[in-house]
């Protein structure tokens, strides 16, 4: 087990190499097969999981209405959440996934027992209780019933999910998670910013996803999305707000003043979203940005997946008139990696010394008939990695997935 | 071994299965598991398979030029064509693709190798000799050097290959190749039309893929690009025309009274095509439509993973303003089922008593977590199957992958 990223520039290397190979732990990668630093997915509401590929066809809300929130209603019942948890958290594991930022239900306890099996399979993991209590934007059979119990239950959470993460020594971070400001009352909204305050803790919602959500906000508040999330003390350096497709270049200039991250969710975009986020100007606009697949608006539990429709669809923003819109697989795969770790103030996203050891072994299953060069290698992976071809995970050195094939132990 | 599906409507079809019960041939699906139509992809060059998700930030002519062509040359060279051609061929068995309809290289050989190697493991091919003779659209290292060598070498090509398939009693059939319009002289054009009609052979080209396609066939001949191929008689209705992305009304009307197929290659035409074919207005016009995974223009060997894209390509069409145009996840893959075995005019593409038995039997690896009704179930598996989840394909009858997990025997 190694815990660190030993540098092949450290002067000590070759004693590194010599006292591993003594102990009997030097790990040598099997040919074709390359070491990735492992993804960290920026958006994740683990509680949709087995809709994951379903109803696609459905308006954003219908498919909450008759779909989602019954799904996440039933995390009371916590068999129901361990079964799909375990499931979840291991799919995205074994898709090179070794950080997530998650959106659970407003369970306590289920979000208690996501958290138990993140530590118990090593992934690190940064949980939400989500916070709706707002009776006109939520289903009676699933909302707080009052902004002192979303409140409440948020410390609750935070105070139990710290205790857990003591007792298990694993890597668990509670986050302040209003769903979004529809869903929310004034009085949630500023207990939640207070509570990020008090705790020092990251910060998640979702922040002009759609023209619909920004009118809410003009219509409620008189404001933009943005400009409510900052006025309650949402907007935050430890904030990472989902989509953000429709965000003005003011409500950049604002995310880039708080240093608020944005995750880029490109799948879920085309189904939920209506719109490409322009990657690229938000970029320019000094706005940090990672990757989410945004489980289950976007069907897709890889990263992989992702990252070639962000190249894919701005190609299609550039297609469409959008200037200067193209972006490279390197591009995508710095947000899925540098952009992620940038966004959550972790030292992972690179595998360079003083890094945490997070890391995927992928198997390069086209090597005997495509060209070797390192680029080719490299879009090669990006276009054709399924968790089929990732025969390793490693979160801070713990090996966390095997598949017992070549791995040449 | 079965050569046509029993269908359980059949009078007689407990009795087939008490003789396959006799016979210790009955083959039970296991649970979990699903029987599917094997697919059908209109439009694959298989030289180009080394190439598959590399230099995808190209410009089109730069990615010929630079990449393509050197590449196709290389066949020439017997060794080289037959380990890319097993590894294309195993791989798009491997991803449920029972028929294919390739373009090969210009090289009669190196043709040969391919269709050798798809008979020797069992898939279903359609196979072109690449006819390209035009000095001006085509690189001095790699065209044929006349009409004459372009129109010789196709009959040689068509007769070895009837003899080929004669011997080896699999499943081959020879098909007219112009690479496309600008690649080409009249008199290679004309020819082509010829042969197609002498022998009554299939057709495959390229149509209306880019304005400079449209541009280029104006110029030079005063026509579109559709009517220049059905004055040199190469609009059949055996014929397949890739991408269309840009057929106008009137094309389409041409296509629709030729009976000609459209091939939808959704994945290329993001990288290559700069547009969106609208599905639905093609198929309102009452146009045969198939699916092509157009590898290497489109990087990925799965039908299902270019299934999804054209469900997403749909939905960003009409989110840039065209009306009805979302098409779901049935509509496509009833393109890649039922719409390319109609192009091609073989008895393919259902699971149907009188129809081959062309299968693949695909794991649903989540089936213990989401939703087991009939839709969801068949929605999860065109989102989430990949080449590992396909335990085993067959073609007419025949088992061709096996991947020898859970396979119920
Ligand atoms: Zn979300
Ligand atoms: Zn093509």
């Amino acid at each position: 087990m190694i815990d660190r990223v030993i540098s092949v520039d450290e002067p000590d290397f070759k004693s590194v190499k010599q006292t591993a190979e003594n102990h009997n732990i030097l790990h040598v990668i099997p040919k074709s097969s390359y070491l990735l630093p492992g993804f960290t997915d920026l958006h994740v509401h683990a509680p949709q999981w087995p809709q994951a590929g379903l109803a696609l066809d459905k308006p954003l809300n219908e498919w909450l209405q008759t779909y989602t929130f019954p799904l996440e209603a039933k995390y009371q019942n916590l068999d129901f959440a361990k079964k799909s948890y375990q499931s979840l958290v291991k799919e995205l594991l074994a898709n090179g996934t070794t950080t997530v930022l998650y959106f659970g239900s407003i369970h306590t306890e289920a979000n208690l027992v996501l958290a138990q099996i993140c530590a118990d399979m090593g992934q690190r993991a940064f949980i939400g209780k989500v916070a709706m209590d707002n009776p006109d934007q939520t289903p009676d059979f699933y909302r707080d019933n009052s902004a002192q119990e979303a409140l409440e239950q948020t410390e609750v959470f935070i105070q139990r999910l710290q205790k857990l993460q003591k007792e298990t020594n694993s890597e668990l971070v509670p986050v302040i998670t209003p769903r979004f400001v529809p869903s929310c009352t004034d009085e949630t909204l500023e207990g939640l910013g207070q509570l990020a305050k008090k705790y020092d803790l990251p910060i998640q919602s979702h922040c002009s996803e759609s023209i619909w959500e920004d009118q809410y906000a003009i219509d409620r508040f008189g404001m933009r999305d943005a400009e409510v999330l900052d006025k309650f003390n949402l907007l935050t350096d430890k904030a990472v707000m989902a989509h953000g497709t429709q965000l003005s270049d003011s409500d950049l200039d604002l995310f880039n003043e708080r240093n608020t991250a944005v995750a880029h969710c490109p799948i879920s975009n085309i189904f939920f979203g209506s719109s490409v986020l322009p990657v690229r100007h938000v970029h320019d606009k000094n706005v940090e940005l990672g990757m989410g697949t945004d489980i289950a608006g976007g069907y897709s539990p890889s990263i992989y997946r992702n990252i070639q429709q962000a190249v894919m669809s701005s190609q299609m923003l550039q297609d469409a008139g959008t200037r200067n819109a193209r972006i490279t697989a390197a591009n995508a795969f710095y947000l899925a990696t540098v952009g992620g770790a940038k966004a959550l103030h972790i030292p992972t996203g690179q595998i360079k010394a003083g890094y945490k050891a997070d890391l995927q072994i992928v198997n390069d299953q086209y090597s005997d008939v495509m060209s070797n060069n390192e680029n080719d290698i490299f879009e090669r992976l990006i276009y054709h990695t399924t968790k089929s071809q990732i025969n390793e995970v490693y979160v801070s050195g713990k090996q966390v997935i095997n598949r017992g094939e070549n791995n040449g132990k």
